[in-house]
């Protein structure tokens, strides 16, 4: 896909200087562009590479004032906001990259199941009885979508993942690659003899608008009732959600973290990688989790900043983190201290 | 499915207050229960939701002495035990819910392969050269069993997982998706120029009857021998075994846990989440280890219970991480005795 | 796969002592191995087990001086090296296990792809538009390979394995079941209203040659430009890598560590497992970083060894851990200083 900066400027509603016609058919970073790039300066930081990238074009801001002239191949696009229209431009590319169309052979499509219109289902892709798939969504390859559950609109399913019977995922939802959506719950009645009966897990998993989950993560379903992912929450790679968890709206929960069974976190958290939360507590809204923390209690405090496992306010913890380096050296004006007092006390008896 | 009081009574064997005739068609929650729920009382401190539930029927105890009426459209269900009465009922359903049977198109089956009978073959399983799948398994979609793998009776091998050439699976196993089998082990020697040389891993996993296992969990195969999960054990999502473990019967692990190389875990024990334990060690039967734990060495006290990491005893632990929020206080109070100890010594030279 | 002292014996270019017409059809540990089964004694601390074994064939070292005779069903073999001629056979037997070749059906192979000589393409292998697969490879069956994603010669993809769009593969590379490669990085822009908005990845990964990555690990794509693994890098099963990661040559990383966005890791280190890693940093090369450690910041000295989360040296963690667990103690400490100092004070005012 070759485009010319004038086409980028028309898209962009912005200005160019110097040559109308350049192509480019590839988007990099300044520092890293090579000539047929496309590449932007946001950061004032950076300026420095405007004069020696070797990008064809390079969008910068309106108000930007050169301090010198950019190399003779490199063509200008002045926009209100650089890092704006490249955002537009990198998505813009992204939609085509994915605009995957079309039911590819073979595939297992059940006939009590409803497939929307303009929708991709890849090769391989098992849609089980009573599915539902919405209107442009895109399963792809090795999906494995179980009995009655519904996916709405709007919706990319990448390859791999695997959804178990009943559960419900609505608009507008990216699933990556391998993650596994509804199975059992973490749930056995220890047993006389030491052995554990399983408990069974008939609830499902609720998934509302504007999700995304990252690639290998496990979401299980509820004992009974739902575990749900509300709104526009956003979790990466390799998570654990247990049984009955609820995940408040707009949350993001980093890489490897794990919330264990029916506990209920708030909107709008921001929780670090590998994480670990205990079973049946709380979390207010707005809390920041700092990364590898351990919570071990219901979070009451709404916006809590909270570091360290297991975790107390982040500045308690940073502060007696700094002094549990020292502890050796603490000890030792301990002993330090005894031993004057005990010659004071000799001393002072003699 | 719906049913009637009548018939849950009979199948039960308990007595019905209120309309015999009464249909349910789902499970819930008593505080969450809809018409036609079926729900159930079993703990005092909810009795309160017994007054208000819009459940359909409710499974109450023998001997519960109501204090008050309940909804005028709600039946109960009196039982010896109303528990383990709806634990029998949840089992049912779950088991009417997974009662796949047949053989699916089109599928991978090599034709020295042996099935047993009353199985489920998803589509897009993959049975390869010399594997045995007992009778009233259950093979999901996209699994993938090598060469020579053993599958016994009843077991519940959920869509995707990967079981590599040579292990075996005994009786009424359940592993969920996307569950890896058989990986090789991690084993690598240091060449002279830094590089490594593989190691190769001959071994395979054998994993006992009664076992289940989460899903995206990792069990490498042994270099030599077998990485062992006895009956009974529980492990859950995205665990890590690695080569030539061995899991004792009844032991359970929960999420994010990891077992480095030719680690041995005793009988009975209850593993929390996140969990480290190095490679080599030993751990005896019954140890209890708090989540997110880091195991070092060699535990020889039978039900011991530990937790930090490094571990310590849980009791110690516990003490430590209160001492250690009070650090910077400590520091300081290690300062104030200092100055006055100084000043002392100044006015007793004085 | 039958195979005489004497043909062992020719391979290893080692001398036979009795029986050169032994058979043996499997590798097994010394203190393990049963008639029928070929063994090795390389370390002498388990010299006992030469006398006791009921391996048919041990290999042993050729100035290894008999303390006793070994059991009359017992044939050896001496060679130079017992551990690496051991280690040979090991590779060759599983050379000849995985010696996989062919196109297995149903497939899917676009037409655009170019697949080379020799190769294997499990059943329900889904080779998209442009991908190139090069000779000797092995793809397993349920692997996924999305649009313009190269892979070199004489790699090995096993089950499962999803790689996106536009990720390259070079030589000689192992990639376990379940590995996702090329997912989006965990990329979000906070909106005014508290939701996030996509943050398009357009980026992909590069992985060098000789590199071996376990099983359901997940390497996110860049957002621009590449993620790389650099050559001889191996990455055990569950790992994380963030979007823009760079991992340097030979390199080797421990189970469940998960290292985040745009951190670039130097040559030669060793990471244990369960480690965190922030983003943006810098590691130095031949950096060895204890399991279960957090990485906070920039390591500039090469050779570093770290523990703790946050991390310090090796040592310094060391020694304050040990204090950590008498820390109820100090208090105690400090508390009898401070009550024997106000004692001396109301003495000394008397």
């Amino acid at each position: 896909m070759q485009l010319s900066a004038n086409q980028i400027a028309q898209l962009l509603n912005g200005t160019v200087e110097g040559d109308p016609n350049v192509l480019v058919d590839q988007l990099a970073k300044i520092e890293e562009a090579q000539s047929g790039s496309l590449s932007f300066l946001a950061n004032p930081k950076y300026e420095q590479f405007l004069y020696l990238t070797k990008a064809s074009i390079i969008i910068i801001n309106d108000d930007l004032v050169l301090a010198q002239a950019v190399n003779a191949g490199s063509t200008l696009i002045r926009v209100k906001d650089a890092y704006s229209a490249f955002s537009v431009l990198l998505e813009k590319y992204n939609t085509i990259k994915l605009d995957k169309r079309g039911i590819e052979e073979p595939n297992f499509i059940h006939p009590t199941s409803k497939i929307g219109k303009n929708v991709y289902i890849g090769a391989f892709a098992y849609i089980g009885p009573n599915v539902v798939v919405g209107d442009n969504s895109k399963i792809y390859p090795h999906v494995y979508l179980g009995d009655n559950v519904k996916i709405g609109n709007d919706c990319t399913i990448f390859a791999g993942v695997k959804i178990y019977f009943d559960c419900i995922l609505a608009n507008n939802i990216i699933v990556h690659a391998s993650t596994v959506i509804g199975s059992d719950g973490f749930g056995f009645a220890p047993q006389k003899d030491g052995s554990y009966s399983k408990v069974a897990q008939i609830g499902n998993v609720v998934i509302e608008d504007d999700v995304e989950i990252g690639a290998n993560s496990c979401i299980d379903r509820a004992t009974m009732g739902s575990t749900f992912i509300r709104k526009g929450v956003k979790l990466d790679n390799l998570i654990q959600l247990a049984h009955n968890v609820d995940i408040g709206q707009n949350t993001v929960i980093a890489s490897q973290t794990g919330v264990s069974g029916s506990t209920k976190i708030g909107e709008n958290c921001i929780i670090g990688g590998q994480v670990g939360i205990v079973g049946h507590i709380s979390i207010a809204k707005g809390a920041q989790i700092q990364a590898k923390s351990g919570i071990g209690k219901t979070i009451e405090k709404e916006g809590s900043k909270l570091a360290g496992a297991p975790a107390t306010s982040f500045n308690t913890n940073m502060r007696a983190q700094v002094v549990f380096q020292r502890l050796p050296e603490l000890e030792k004006r301990i002993q330090e201290l005894e031993r004057k007092l005990k010659q004071y006390n000799i001393e002072s008896e003699q």
